[in-house]
């Protein structure tokens, strides 16, 4: 187990072998068995395998072809749909229109999508997180038919891989872990955390290929620019309020 | 592995033996490991085991007796300071004072927080989930001195269990786990969902102390009402907007 947590590497290319569908249902009872808020598991998964509908969330998920090459994409979702629906049915009121409640199925909805990641790890998988679920979550909610009350939140694919990546690098513990309190980063703190990173390989080839000055900017003006954060920010914002998570009053 | 995932139990009662350093410090580390958005790791972990910091967040979460007891109270925060300040020393602009980059950065935190409580029970801790962390969000950042940038996310708290609870039921799969697209509940599929959980001993015992209709009003009554709702989702937002993570235009 704890290998498996200091393995990690996320697979971008996969194998076309199918996943077994005991080993599959396996994997997502592993992530029913999760932490989650007042056992209410308010969220849910979407088990997506069929290529005329992975071809559709391929073309959201910015046509990454891990989406097509995947045998199984997992969208999980922010879902409070059904027990609104127990609620309504059993003469109890809901209250779970609000943001809270949003960011509560949220938090149940990614520590699930982990125990997902882990069992799938253990089962000889290989899986990758798509963050892109975010930016085009009103196309997302088009494709798989979602309901008011249910949003996605992240999608993992799943699949046997098809490369062998090594353990990508990590910032040192202090950049991370905090004793107690916060203790805020001096300009030398800065520097001594990033001085690993900013020097290696990946780095130095980033900066040349794109010819920015440094490897901040790759982040600040090539992958995750303040333009395109700004227009997803207000595309996520609009489906959760849309998806009836916004009554805050 | 797989026996990890599959016997969690949330531990509400801790025997006041430390954790080892050297164990503490796997742990955490195997949080470091996990999956993250654009390998940024925009998020921090605060780990509290001074008493009168653990007394304070105590007050903040509930006054749950847990908090005191166990060893170790571990705060994950969603923080884009790091990664700011590294951008602001390197001539990179930062774009990341917006919802998207706190949703990214929660996702991240909740991932990395998963990983660590995986990583406990391996080592045959408890944990257990506090989700008061974003009733009280406010009051956390003062007591930790999260500055702009970061925002608490989720809390665990981790130590020897000092009892030994059953295996809390699941919904069964039918509610959780939808194939291909979202496929949206009848009012028999919803009576069949939840006619485990309404049949429980412990949902007749909550019914009958509290003298609610059903087990459903419990919820919306008395655990998850919609004035909390509504007050906890103001709390939150201003709490992302003063942290500096709501500037969306």
């Amino acid at each position: 187990m704890l290998s498996t947590l200091f393995n990690h590497r996320s697979i971008r290319k996969y194998k076309s072998n199918p996943i077994d569908e005991s080993v599959l249902d396996e994997i997502l009872q592993a992530g029913i068995r999760a932490s989650n808020t007042g056992n209410m598991q308010v969220y849910s998964i979407i088990v997506t395998k069929n290529p005329e509908i992975k071809e559709k969330l391929w073309e959201q998920h910015f046509k990454q072809d891990m989406v097509k090459q995947a045998p199984v994409v997992l969208t999980f979702c922010a879902d409070f749909n059904r027990f609104n629906k127990w609620c309504e049915l059993r003469n109890a009121k809901p209250g779970y229109d609000n943001f809270l409640s949003f960011y509560t199925a949220t938090v149940d909805a990614v520590i699930a999508a982990q125990n997902v990641a882990l069992a799938a790890e253990v089962h000889g998988l290989g899986i990758c997180y798509l963050g892109t679920t975010n930016y085009t979550a009103d196309k997302i909610c088009e494709i798989l038919n979602l309901p008011e009350g249910v949003v996605p939140v992240t999608t993992l694919v799943v699949g046997y891989a098809d490369e062998n990546p090594d353990l990508t690098s990590r910032l040192p513990e202090s950049a991370i872990i905090h004793n107690e309190t916060y203790h805020d980063f001096s300009n030398e703190d800065i520097n001594e955390i990033y001085k690993e990173l900013e020097n290696s390989e990946l780095a130095n080839n980033l900066v040349t290929e794109n010819g920015t000055e440094n490897f901040a900017q790759i982040f600040t003006q090539k992958r995750y620019t303040r333009s395109n954060n700004i227009h997803f920010s207000n595309v996520l914002l609009n489906v959760i309020k849309k998806q009836k998570f916004m009554n805050n009053e």
